[in-house]
């Protein structure tokens, strides 16, 4: 495993040093500097988490509720920071979903024989 | 994405090689290679595929289905070759937590601040 854990401490690094990780971080940064930005951000952040943890409790979710979300998601898309922020994580996500793919394929491989 | 690439491809050749890949792969070519194992096997795959899909489509599951899902698991428990496959698998998802822990580490760091 040793080997294993060095190779994959590299790979953070390499990730840590990304364009994708770095833009990113700018972007994110930028919403945190931002006082009207962040309130927005974090209200958005917390909405999504409470809906989500209803669904994964399979609670109902009111018709109320789907139009606060919806009018959070609105908000936030007008926020040129936020907005940007978002672009950075879907950019990053995209990178992490090939180094995973990549990664689990020996699994895929051995499972598909 | 050059150079993070590359050391993911790095990553991927090192769990191949891994102890534990090897182990994984040997134990589920045992199972493979028992006529009566691997049947038991792909009934237990079937079963939990079907469970998991309704689940996700939020359908109801009938006291009939978990109590089949419940005998299917307990039939492959005692089968030594496919617990064996199932305890390598726990070993080898042990693993690649390990490794997705050190690698997203940057990300959460980040929305930590």
């Amino acid at each position: 495993m040793a080997n294993l854990h060095d190779v994959a401490h590299e790979l953070e690094k390499n990730l840590r040093e990304s364009e994708e990780y770095q833009g990113l971080k700018e972007a994110y940064e930028a919403v945190m500097a931002d006082d009207a930005s962040k309130k927005m951000f974090d209200n958005f952040r917390e909405t999504q988490i409470q809906l989500q943890q209803k669904q994964m409790q399979g609670e109902d979710i009111s018709e109320e509720e789907v139009e606060k979300a919806r009018k959070t998601v609105e908000l936030v898309q007008q926020n040129e920071k936020i907005s940007k922020l978002m672009e950075k994580e879907q950019h990053l996500n995209n990178v992490i979903n090939d180094i995973s793919r990549i990664i689990t394929k020996p699994l895929e491989e051995l499972y598909a024989e």
